[in-house]
């Protein structure tokens, strides 16, 4: 049901959770702390594990990191380390080796705000393929190739995101493929806040973007990690959320027994969706919930994870060398 | 309460007219439809009127447009003309004659795309005081001196709109003020669709800027006209709205003397305040729901309101020929 | 030599007329006029015209369009309809026919700004190619599959221009290729105020854009056909004909045989070269020569391509259902 | 003569030593070196040395920074040091306290890239007067009441940006304003590398924006700084010069008293007005050269030049705490 659709596996498994007290097998998560940033870890083991989370099999990392500020690059620099840090332990499960290409794909449109994520990063991103190719004397030994491109919607290219990508794939050859692209939340609270990082692709209907192909191993013939941050909760939801509380908070109050709890159950999914157009009318289905700061929210997220890509892509290089290359 | 502020006359109305089944005295309210717009005015005539509807005594013209498309230029012609008609009657009533001096103020913040309606008008305006000033035998005999700004708001400046608009209109002493605004609508169908026109100023904590002093005749000493549109519902209300309409439904559904109706009613003001708190945590007060197309929509609108004003402000001049001045 | 490079047909020929004074074999040249635009088809007809003129074999025509006005939406429709016409012919001459896909390319830089034409192009074009195949029956029986892209240059990407564009063909499979690029002219005259089209795709080196493999249907396997707007005049190209002025200048004024004049024949290139970089330095080569309003300027002539090759490759729509589409 | 104007002292300087060998009294120059950037600073002593170069009585220091790259943030921070350094020195002359409130105005035109750095800087301040005056609780002491705008240019507004700015100053009342504004230099190799601050305010017809009205101690009656960075050379200018390097060139290659020598001294000015129509036409006056990549240049100094300031401003905060607050 597309109001409980969320992109992001620990809100999948809490969604999950609720149903089920007690874990089953196939699912696996493990947490741990570094400086402010919180880590979960969740592995989707096997079928039973996917069909519960309604997740591919593989890894998936959250980073719950501290609501942002702009200008601070301090702040900046030291999440971007730790998301590099954990971006490494995946490429090594990979076996990159520092010689390998990767192409970062920056997915999303850039004419609406809160989705313009991934192009963003890639602007940010320290590219050095041509100079690997063209001028490899005027570069360091140890500098990885890394391509980088923002290919744009379906809506504003009238081709699938995935056929592009696979053009591209095709003719660059990369060894890896890195997707950054915003995601939709189901709570405001991780909005902004929470990065994802993934080794299964992007699967279809993800994000805000439109996508109906998989980017991912099976479809490029290339490993695809998916980084991505949710930076809208779309309306529609964030009105079902709103009912349910009511909903909830009444059902608190009366004895179970009672006419009155009975008729609150009547409220079935169909009368929901009905109250929620009549809020929402005429823009149902195209309404974003944002914070006013949008704008320079994504500034900083894309500099994170472009920082954090940068790191993780060039061990050889310190941060101000990477900026000097960029600039 | 906050979460039924409204900027627009027409909703103030509407509230006020669910509380009492009757119109009052002090409120004079006319319709008239010209091509697809209706047209509605709210006449506040008196204190009793000003009481009820919460809106200072004057005149408010309210104009419903259809849907606006991105590029259709003859859609935006059209409906420019019929809001540059409505604002010539207002204007007449001022005795504006064609010599006298205007001042366009674009109110808002442009890093936050809903809000920055104003300064995206006053990019487009026909800006003509420095031609006549400077060199009067250039242009046209009829050309009516026009001038611009867009201030910013109180957190870019760090002083009130009104204290620098005051400041530029001891200097420049034009005859008339008009001012455009984003403003903040209560209901998603009224989001960038509607035009009021108002011949009160602007009143503190209007719209999504932060202004905290009045401007208005009587703190300009010129008379001012303000042009809002409603670009954004604050997801606060969209909340309210939401449980509204839940136990609204409910209450509809049982008998008004059992245990269950008057448990509907003990979901106080206070207790919709928390659950509200409990969505949109913990962004609170600071999140704005809009359409997908923001930026385009702004385009579009600032375009209409632009050209509206230029058509009302220079009826010597062909719209094709304000446009030849502009570029 | 860099400082006479030309992208422009009519510049390479006027330089080869300037050595030569009559017309050698291999070239063909035709006018005409519509409206205010002159119209100059330079048909390059063999080896011999290629090498006279050092373009390759084909058919380039070049629109001498009126300096452009930024709003004025008649004289830019009108211009688009000129473009659509003389586009046609040229896809008619490779039997375009309605139903086949055409991919656009915006080539360029978009964060220089006289450098963002194509990509500025690519954001107003009526892109179909998904609405015909994800939901035939919503749209028109006649419309054509139109897809378009801006994939960015080689210092954002680190992947060759024509690569990228290599991959996506190959998978999109149109039938025909427009790339739409910024160009250098020789002469101020030219910026902003000429509009070519040509058949042979676009040579290595061209434009401000960076790119070494050819795109045209020798690389790519459809036609390709180019439209191109000169938008800058390099710095070394200006300082280089302002010295040539200057000796012209000076030889028109004394007789051919005086010790004077010989002198004069003694600034070499070489000479030159030093002059242009005590005037550039440190910045030679980097350096663009524009209007101050480049910004605007480029919104306009992008309109004004975008707007043509809509209707040219929309012969069933009407302009104003173009942009209802485009919205 | 329009072509030999510039904005910066140090240039003026050289244009009168060329004509004097030695120095006259009425101006002094003094000059040293902090880590890697040159700081003249030349002091316009009386009417005498008004006369001469041409400036207002008053202190210019010129800041040679070395070319700034994009994201090096450690660089930037130097820089911005040594700027606010310079800043103070000029700030304690006019015995500003730390309690005393500054009025930032960004001066310049947003929709010409070269031309809005002062806008950029304005978007960048620390900007505290709002603060202080509504909840002054909720910040430290120590910090100073600061306020920035940017009024645009009279193109734009209709208004003299002086007019505004005094009408702002009127309702205000700041104790200093700080003028920053893109200015126009003679060379190439001053572009985006040389900031000059001046006790005098800023004269007519400075830099690109168009003001008329001087902005300086007697029109506004407070003390103001002017900060300004040359971003253009206009293209007349390096017409101009080349010429003159052809000249001089060949005036090297001839004995004085030869028919050639002779010759070379007709070409007066107006022949060069003639030659230089001839390059630039049909733009004349309206061309600027800039390097290619400007838009991202403007980006960095005005980072640099706002943190110099906010650094100068608020001698209580580390540049750490600055920047939180900013954010």
């Amino acid at each position: 049901m597309k109001n409980v659709r969320t992109d992001l596996a620990v809100e999948a498994r809490e969604l999950y959770c609720k149903e089920k007290e007690e874990e089953k097998h196939g699912i696996k998560v493990s947490t741990k702390k570094i400086e402010d940033i919180n880590i979960t870890t969740v592995d989707v083991l096997n079928e039973e594990g996917e069909e519960k989370i309604r997740k591919p099999k593989g890894t998936y990392i959250t980073l719950d990191i501290p609501k942002v500020t702009l200008y601070d690059s301090e702040d900046i620099e030291d999440i971007s380390k730790v998301l590099a840090g954990e971006l490494t332990d995946i490429t090594n499960k990979i076996k990159l080796n520092e010689s390998m290409t990767v192409l970062v794909v920056g997915l999303g449109n850039w004419n609406i705000t809160p989705d313009a994520l991934g192009p963003k990063v890639v602007d940010k991103l320290m590219v050095t393929r041509h100079l690997k190719k063209y001028i490899p004397d005027s570069i360091d030994e140890g500098i990885r190739p890394v391509c980088a491109v923002a290919p744009g919607v379906l809506g504003i290219t009238g081709m699938e995101t995935g056929e592009i990508i696979r053009g591209i794939v095709q003719n660059i050859k990369p060894d890896l493929v890195i997707c950054v692209d915003a995601l939709a939340a189901r709570k405001m609270e991780r909005v902004n806040s929470t990065i994802q990082i993934g080794d299964t692709g992007i699967s279809p209907g993800s994000g805000v973007g439109n996508m109906r192909m998989e980017i991912s191993q099976k479809t490029l013939g290339v490993p695809v990690i998916a980084i991505g941050v949710p930076t809208v909760v779309d309306a529609a939801t964030m009105a079902n959320d709103t009912i349910d509380i009511v909903i909830e908070k009444m059902e608190s109050e009366v004895s179970k027994n009672s006419k009155f709890y009975s008729l609150l159950k009547t409220i079935d999914t169909e009368e929901k969706e009905e109250l929620i157009h009549e809020v929402l009318n005429p823009y149902v289905g195209d309404l974003l919930v944002t914070p006013k700061e949008v704008d320079m929210i994504m500034e900083t997220l894309s500099k994170i994870i472009a920082s954090g890509i940068n790191i993780s892509l060039q061990p050889a290089l310190e941060l101000k060398d990477i900026n000097n290359y960029i600039s």
